[in-house]
């Protein structure tokens, strides 16, 4: 394979010490101001300063950047992309202040996105996906995790899971599958969600296991979903079957998600808008990633989470998108980077290490990508400005001049 | 010249009664779902229901709008897109907490680009400031106001307004310019403002005037920049030559900028985030259009404007990107409408009337842009959704797919 040279680059890579990064270390990145990568079979095989790296190489390409800032491609650790159909009048129904329940009863909310999915074929709802991965791929994203959820039956579930599957081979983006069958209680079982989590555990784990067609089980366990007790009923069935396990945990009540996240030692708990002091600290000591979802507080106008608390107990924080039609329609980790960094404190260097190595970390793929180190993949975004706080300074606007994928140019942003 | 038919559009438009929208009238829109546009020389000479417009022209050219929405083209009505140099380091210094008057001591602030734009050709000066046009364009402005307001003396503000000519004779935007030369008190006269505003008032307006090369004046009035006496100086010279007034308002302190754009009978007063009720009454009763900035709060990290209270007042409220390399590097129009609804409580449609119409007559081009009306120019964005939720609805990211300037396609966002 030809030996590639990424010259005259303004390096800035979180530094991966073999776990996610919390605390202050969150912080740090390193930095090659005149910076090279050397790029074999898509894998970086030397990276830093250009005098110190190029000598042992037989070249065959090189890419000269121009002294642009070249950073780790973003990973995008929550997202439920495989949708059928959007919800604007729902968008616009809560904009005018009609409460969730309100908005369930007239046929919106998740459930909506349910039915579509029923009623979708295969072949448009994979169109569908597609338009969303590439869109995000277009913002720098390069690995995403894509979660069932919108099926609710073993027969839609598993039409999600191969969707997500195809969106994997048929896309340069690195696919993580999560199976969320629990993410609503199907209208059929609203008097009897034990009976659903019944089919949850003993009929669609099983499936999808068999098919090996989903590495992570996560559930949505909130007031009026599911409680703790099912949460903990699915996760630990989900890890004897050998899922990583991950939960959407406090983003309306604090019921504890956060507790039961360390308590399995998920690998990330998600949204914790609502969780409580003591059980951040748990979480911390479990060293569960949490991964907060900014631009779903911005799209439905909530306090957003306490992401310096977190960081400050120790907690590595992780950012994404949620992208989905009903709380966050945003396909962009850069529009997110931006809230993290203006409306939640977080600085340029920690929301960055949150979109790239803690999410990594908070979708086990670490080995691999979110960070520029030897050994990992060629994953690399270039940034038009001096370092990456450009993506936050350019509000709303996208700040990536080009998007690698194991060494590979995969988008190119003309201006 | 051809007969171009759009049809098979969803049209939304802004309500044109010859004033800007105010009050309960800026929520309105009119809407054909099955629209149809005939364009004659880049002007519309027919707009509706497509059975009601089509038969009497000969049709050169349809255009299939395949159901998607059909707005106005933007009309950003404040924009410092004419700079030199970003200034990335002075964004992450604020994040840091550092003060503005550190800021300004350390070489930052609006002097530091004062002193790039006298240090810039003529040629790189414009070629930056058409890269922020043309990024405009392509979140769908379709007519842009510049200010001068970086070179503070005569010879630097003539070089900036014939940059701001040149991209009006360059690129497809309709192109508005501001006189702004007290935008910022130059270091010499640090001690002396009056001096300075006498430099403006006797040799910079004078002599902009007969070069005819801008047809607005501003001021910044504020605590440590311009008082409002000194603002009523500028802008009462600035009438008596004939250029039509606004202002910089109350962006920090409620100076009475609001109150001065009043009596002065201003075409607009910009920013307002502490402007008093009873100013905004004056406004009110002024007619002047209060523009808008939240793209500018958001990268402040301040208090947005009060727009719902300004919309209850009778206000016609429009809004603006502000776009500079300080407080709001940002460019894109749906970016702002999307904060304007989400964070300033802004309807979809009062936001989009922002946006279009009362934005065009904030710097006095309502007779040709921002609603779609027969004998108005044919500029109009397509949306790929049901609506102009859409904006809002999808965060962080363009819903564009096409952008129109007199009936010409001048941009195609390829999904």
């Amino acid at each position: 394979m030809a030996i590639k040279l990424f010259k005259n680059a303004n390096i800035y890579t979180p530094i991966d010490k073999g776990s996610p990064s919390a605390g202050k270390e969150q912080n740090l990145l390193k930095n090659f101001p005149k910076g090279g990568i050397v790029v074999k079979d898509g894998v970086i095989t030397a990276i830093g300063n250009i005098d110190d790296i190029e000598k042992p190489y037989r070249i065959d390409n090189t890419i000269d950047c121009k002294g642009q800032s070249l950073i780790p491609g973003f990973v995008d650790p929550h997202t439920h992309i495989c949708f059928a159909k959007l919800r604007e009048s729902e968008f616009e129904m809560r904009l005018k202040g009609v409460p969730y329940l309100e908005i369930l009863n007239q046929g919106g909310g998740i459930l909506s996105s349910v039915e579509a999915v029923a009623k979708a074929s295969e072949e448009s709802l994979y169109q569908n996906s597609l338009k969303h991965a590439l869109s995000a791929m277009k913002f720098g994203t390069t690995t995403i995790e894509i979660k069932s959820g919108y099926g609710l039956d073993t027969e839609n579930e598993l039409k999600m899971l191969r969707v997500i599957d195809r969106i994997a081979k048929t896309t340069p983006l690195d696919v993580v599958a999560t199976f969320l069958g629990a993410h609503a209680i199907p209208l059929a079982y609203k008097d009897n969600p034990d009976a659903f989590i019944a089919i949850v555990v003993d009929e669609m784990l099983p499936a999808v296991k068999s098919q090996n067609i989903a590495s992570h089980c996560d559930i949505f366990c909130e007031k009026g979903v599911f409680s703790i007790e099912q949460g903990r009923k699915v996760l630990e069935a989900a890890k004897r079957l050998g899922f990583k396990v991950k939960i959407h945990a406090d983003e309306v009540n604090d019921l504890g998600g956060a507790a039961l996240a360390a308590e399995l030692c998920a690998i990330s708990a998600d949204h914790l808008l609502a969780a409580s002091d003591s059980n951040i600290e748990k979480m911390a000591r479990a060293k569960v990633v949490a991964t907060l979802l900014p631009s779903t507080a911005y799209s439905l106008r909530k306090s957003y989470a306490r992401a310096k608390v977190m960081i400050e107990k120790n907690v590595p924080v992780a950012l994404a998108t949620d992208c989905n039609p009903g709380s966050s329609y945003c396909e962009s980790m850069q529009f997110v980077i931006g809230l993290a960094v203006l409306n939640m404190g977080m600085t340029p260097a920690e929301a960055l290490v949150g979109a790239t190595l803690n999410s990594a970390y908070a979708i086990g793929v670490a080995d691999r990508v979110g960070s520029l180190d030897v050994g990992k993949q060629a994953d690399f975004i270039l940034i038009d400005g001096e370092s990456p706080a450009m993506v936050a300074y350019h509000a709303g606007v996208s700040s990536i001049s080009a998007v690698f994928k194991r060494g590979e140019n995969i988008f190119f942003n003309k201006v």
